[in-house]
C-alpha cells in the first residue's frame, strides 16, 4: 500500500484522496500521478505519491495548511500528531565529501534551474522535490538560501519522517571557510517577515514574527476601530501580492475550477457593504491564565477584536456564478475551504457559505480604504459571526468539498475541550472546530468624570446626575448574527446590577454581525472595588461568573464576566 | 378621534389596525367597518369599531389572544397594561326592574337569537356584542350560563371600561328564587375545563385548570417522551376540535386568505418527519426560586421538557401554495402569527418560518400516533429549536404580518429582564420576545448501582468499573438546532469535571433540534455530596454556576448548573 506524503504528515493513514478531501479508490479523481518513490528512500518508512502539476499546486496548499504549523512557543506548545523524535537532529551518514561554498547556494535560486537550500551546515538539492512539496510554492521562498527558519515556522516539519525526506535530497556540507563560530552566518538565512508592512505603533504587539497585535484601548472604544489599529492576527508573514495577478480560483466537487481577479470581481457582482466584528478566538486569553490557569497562546487582554465596515462581493454570488447550486448544493458540498497566499487554511459549512443572509464575502475594502496588507490586500474572506480565523486574509483558492479544511488552524487548533481535559487528553477530532463563537462583553474604557470639565457636565446632564462619577464603556458581541440585547454592569463586584446603556447601532448586513457599544454613568459614591459587566443575546444565552470550569488548555473562548478594578485618581 | 376596542383591551392607544397588526390610515384595508357606538354607552370613555364579518373572526382571535390573560395565580402575578380598578365591581346603577329566572337565561343559549349570561347576579344581553366580541366565537362558550369563569380566565376584562361595556347590556338580575344564599349556584356555572382530556396519572401536575403538568421522571430518561406523559403546558382548555370540519386559514399580507383541512394538508403536501425537543421558558423555575428568589409563575423542576418524533407538512410548502412568496418575502411580511382554537395566540420571526432547514411544521402526528387532545389535536404548529409557546397548538389560522403577534404572550411574557428588575419596572416593549433558547441540561436519574445486579453489572463493565458505583443520566439541550458537543459532569459539586457519554443521537431534521441524552457512571468512592451538570453547544455557549445574576422576576430560562444532592441508600 503506498502512503500519501500528506497522510504521513498528518499522522493520520488515509487512502489517496483528491484536493476537495474526498477518498478515492484506486487513483486520483482528475489527474496523472507521478511516482516519487525515490532510490534513496529505502529509510523512509512510505513511498510518496504526488501530483506535481501546477493546476494542483493550490489545492496541495490546502494540504500544507493540515502540514503547517506555527511554532511560535508562546502561542502553541503542543505538538500536531505523533511527534517522533521531533527536536532530533538528521541522523549522522557518511558525508562531506563535497564542500559547497554559499555562493553557490545562492545561485541556485527560484530562477535557477537546480533549486538548492541549506539547513543548519548542510545542502539539499530539492529541485525533484518541489512538485511535490505539500506546501506548493511556499518552498520556493526558501531555496537559495536557509531552510531553517521555515522548518521552525511549520513545525510538522519536526517528524522524523519529514527529516529523512531532506536527507535524500542531501548533496554536500556548507564549506567550512563560509563559517562562523561553526554556523552559517544570519545574512545567509533570508527573514520570511521581511515584507511585513511597517505598523501603527499604537498597536500593542504580543509577538512580531508572525505579527500578532491587540488595538489599543482609544480604538476599542469607537464604532468601527481604524484600519490602522485594527488587533493584527497573523499565523505567518504577509505575502507580497500583486493585485493585477492574483486570482481568487474556486473549484467545485467535480473538480471544475474558474478563476476571477480583482477586477473580475468588481465588474461581475454586486457590491455589498456590511458592518462586522471580527474576534480572535484567543480574546482574553489573559484573563483565563490570570483568573483560572495559565492556557497556553498569546496572553490577549480585551484587545483582539475590532470592528469594520466591509466592501466586497457575496460568495454565494460567485460560487453560483462558478457553477455551484447554492439553492440545493450536491449531497457531497459540504464545507468551503478558503486558502490564503501565505499558505493558511481553514473551511465553513456550506451552509454559511451559501445562505441568503450569512453575508459571507470577498472583501477588498476595510473601512472605506483598499485593504491593508495585515488585513488581507488585495481580497480577503469575511465570515461575519463567525470566528476570525475563518476570514481566510490574502485568499486565492475556495474548495467546496465533502470534508472540512484538513489543515492545521481546523482540526488541531480553534477547539476548545473540558476543564479536567489537557493537552495529552485531547480528542481533537471529537471537538468540533469553532465557527460562531458565545456572547461576550468587556470594558474599555473607564475614568472619572466632574462637572468641572465641559465635556463631562453633558454626559452628567445626560444621565441626570451633578456629582462626580465614573463613566464606564465597552464592547458586547455575540457569534451567529445574534443580536445583544441587554448589557448589565456592576459598580460594586456583581453584588448590584444595572443595565448601561446601549450605544446607537449602526450597522449594515441581514443580520447583528458587528458588535454593540455600551456605556454607564454611575455616582462615585456608589462605586466600590470593582466594575463588572455580562450581556446577554437574543437568545437569552449570557456569560459565566467564573473562569475556572470553563477553562480549557488552549486558552480559547474565554467569555467570563470581564472585571475591572477601579480607584479614584481623584481630581 | 374613534378608539378600537382592541386598543383599550391593551391598553395603548392606536389607530386603527387591521388583522395582521399593521395600522392604516382613516379606515380599515378590507373590510365595511360597522359602527357600534350604542344609545346606552355614553358611559363608556370610548366608541368602537369592530369589523363584525365571520371571514375576521379568527384575525380577531389574535386580538383576544393580545388581551386574553390567565389569571392562573401562581402562574402569573403581574398585570399587563394599565389597571383600572381592576377588581372593581361594575359601578351600581338603577336597576331590579326585571326580575329573570336562570331557566331563562339558560334558554338563551348558543341556539338561540338573543344570546344572554349572567356576571354575579346580573343578567345580560350580549347579542349585539357578540360580533364585536375582540375575542370572537370564544363568548358563545358562556352564552345561557355564567360569564364568571371567562372573566377570570381572561384577566385583561378586569379594566372599567371593559366592566362598563358589559354593563351596557345589562338587562335585569337573577330571580332571588334562584340564588343560595345570595349567589348563583355552581350547577348554572359551566365548567370551562369539562372538555379537557383523562390524563395519565404519572404526570405531575402543577395546576389542574389549566393543565400544567410535567413529565415523570423515567418518562424524561428515554429518548422520545411517551405522549401519555409528556409535559402539558395550556394556557386555557383544551378546545374539542373536530378534525373533519376543522378548518386552517392562511392569511397573507394583502387580506388573501386560503384554508386547509387536514386532509388537504395530507394530500397537497409533502409529509416531513422530525424529532425535536420542546421545552417550556419555565423549565426548572423552581431552581431559580429556590437558589436565588422567588420568580413568578409555575414552579417547574426538570420537566417542563419532553422529545417526539414529530409527522405533520412544512410550513413553507403551505405558505407558497397559499400564494406567499417563501424565497423573496415582501418588505411587509416580517411575523408568521399563530392562532389556536382556545384563542392563544404568538408570532415567529418570517425568515424561521421559511427557511429552507427551519423545519417549521404542521403536524398532526406524535410519536407515531394521532396528535392528543393537550399537544394539539388535529393540528398544531411545531417550530423547532424555539421555546414552546410558538408552537401553538389546536391552530386555526396563520398569519402574515409587519408585527409581532400582539398577543399576551408574545408582548408581555415569555421575556426575561435583568435581575434588578422588578415587575414595576419591566420594559416590555424594549426585551425582545424569547424564541431560540438558551444552553440547557439536567440530571433526570440518579442510582447507586452494584455487581449484583446482572442490569448493572453490565452497565459497570462497559464503563470498566467493578466497585459499587453510581450511574447518573439526564438530558442536554440547546436552542436554533445548535448541537450539544459537549456534558461536563462532576460528583464532587464541580471541583471536578469529567465528559459524560452522549447517548445515540437518533434524531431526525435538519438540524439538532433534539436533546441530547447522557449518561456517567462513578465509582462510590469518588461520589461527593453533589453531582452538577453543565452542557456545551456548537457556539460553545455554556450555563452559568450561579443562578441570582440570572434571576428574573418572570423565573424564564433557568439554565444554571443543576445541581442534585446524593446519598447512598445503602444496598
Amino acid at each position: 500500500m503506498k502512503q500519501t506524503l500528506q497522510s504521513a504528515l498528518l499522522g493520520v493513514v488515509k487512502r489517496k484522496v483528491n484536493s476537495s478531501g474526498r477518498v478515492c479508490n484506486g487513483s486520483f479523481a482528475f489527474s496523472t500521478t507521478r511516482n516519487f518513490t525515490r532510490s534513496k528512500s529505502s529509510q523512509l518508512p512510505f513511498s510518496t505519491v504526488i501530483k506535481p502539476q501546477a493546476r494542483h499546486s493550490s489545492l496541495l496548499a490546502i494540504f500544507v495548511a493540515a502540514s503547517a504549523f506555527i511554532g511560535l512557543g508562546l502561542t502553541t506548545s503542543f505538538i500536531y500528531g505523533p511527534t517522533l523524535h521531533a527536536e532530533a537532529p538528521p541522523k549522522e551518514k557518511e558525508s562531506g565529501t563535497r564542500k559547497i561554498r554559499l555562493a553557490d547556494v545562492q545561485k541556485h535560486g527560484r530562477d535557477a534551474e537546480e533549486k538548492w537550500v541549506t539547513k543548519g551546515t548542510r545542502v539539499y538539492d530539492i529541485t525533484d522535490w518541489i512538485p511535490g512539496h505539500p506546501g506548493g510554492d511556499v518552498i520556493l521562498r526558501a531555496v537559495g538560501g536557509a531552510i531553517d527558519q521555515y522548518w521552525n515556522i511549520f513545525s510538522i516539519h519536526k517528524k522524523q519522517e519529514v527529516y529523512d525526506i531532506l536527507e535524500s535530497y542531501y548533496i554536500g556540507d556548507v564549506d567550512p571557510q563560509d563559517l562562523v563560530d561553526g554556523e552559517v552566518p544570519m545574512d545567509h538565512v533570508e527573514d520570511p517577515f521581511s515584507g511585513d508592512p511597517v505598523r501603527d505603533e499604537r498597536l500593542i504587539v504580543l509577538s512580531a514574527r508572525p505579527c500578532n497585535a491587540e488595538s489599543p484601548g482609544e480604538a476599542l472604544s469607537t464604532w468601527c476601530t481604524p484600519n490602522e489599529t485594527f488587533y493584527v492576527r497573523n499565523h505567518m508573514w504577509v505575502p507580497e501580492v500583486d493585485s493585477k495577478i492574483h486570482k481568487l480560483v474556486i473549484e467545485l466537487p467535480d473538480g471544475e475550477e474558474k478563476e476571477y481577479t480583482l477586477k473580475d470581481l468588481k465588474k461581475k457582482f454586486q457590491e455589498v457593504k456590511i458592518t462586522a466584528t471580527l474576534q480572535c478566538s484567543g480574546n482574553r486569553r489573559k484573563h483565563m491564565t490570570e483568573e483560572a490557569r495559565s492556557a497556553n497562546g498569546l496572553q490577549w487582554n480585551v484587545g483582539a477584536i475590532s470592528n469594520a465596515e466591509w466592501k466586497g462581493v457575496r460568495l454565494r454570488d460567485v460560487l453560483a456564478d462558478a457553477g455551484f447550486d447554492i439553492n440545493d448544493p450536491p449531497e457531497d458540498a459540504k464545507h468551503a475551504h478558503f486558502v490564503g497566499a501565505e499558505a493558511y487554511g481553514a473551511s465553513i459549512p456550506i451552509d454559511k457559505a451559501v445562505e441568503k443572509h450569512g453575508d459571507v464575502l470577498i472583501v477588498y475594502e476595510m473601512n472605506g480604504e483598499t485593504l491593508p496588507p495585515d488585513h488581507g490586500y488585495p481580497m480577503r474572506v469575511l465570515v461575519p459571526g463567525t470566528v476570525a480565523a475563518r476570514s481566510v486574509k490574502w485568499v486565492n483558492k475556495i474548495v467546496i468539498s465533502e470534508e472540512e479544511s484538513p489543515s492545521q488552524w481546523q482540526r488541531r487548533d480553534y477547539k476548545c475541550f473540558g476543564p479536567n481535559v489537557g493537552p495529552n487528553q485531547a480528542n481533537w477530532d471529537e471537538a468540533p472546530a469553532i465557527q460562531e463563537m458565545p456572547v461576550q462583553s468587556a470594558i474599555t474604557s473607564l475614568r472619572d468624570i466632574s462637572s468641572s470639565s465641559p465635556t463631562d457636565r453633558k454626559l452628567l446632564q445626560v444621565y441626570g446626575l451633578e456629582e462626580d462619577s465614573v463613566a464606564v464603556e465597552g464592547y458586547a458581541w455575540s457569534g451567529g448574527g445574534r443580536r445583544i440585547i441587554r448589557v448589565d454592569i456592576s459598580a460594586d463586584d456583581g453584588r448590584n446590577w444595572h443595565q448601561a446603556e446601549l450605544l446607537p447601532d449602526k450597522s449594515l448586513g441581514s443580520k447583528a454581525w458587528a458588535w454593540r457599544r455600551w456605556r454607564w454613568v454611575v455616582p462615585r459614591g456608589q462605586v466600590g472595588r470593582c466594575f463588572v459587566v455580562k450581556a446577554v443575546d437574543e437568545t437569552y444565552n449570557g456569560q459565566p461568573a467564573e473562569y475556572e470550569p470553563h477553562w480549557n488548555f488552549r486558552g480559547n473562548l474565554t467569555n467570563s464576566w470581564h472585571r475591572v478594578g477601579y480607584r479614584h485618581m481623584g481630581t
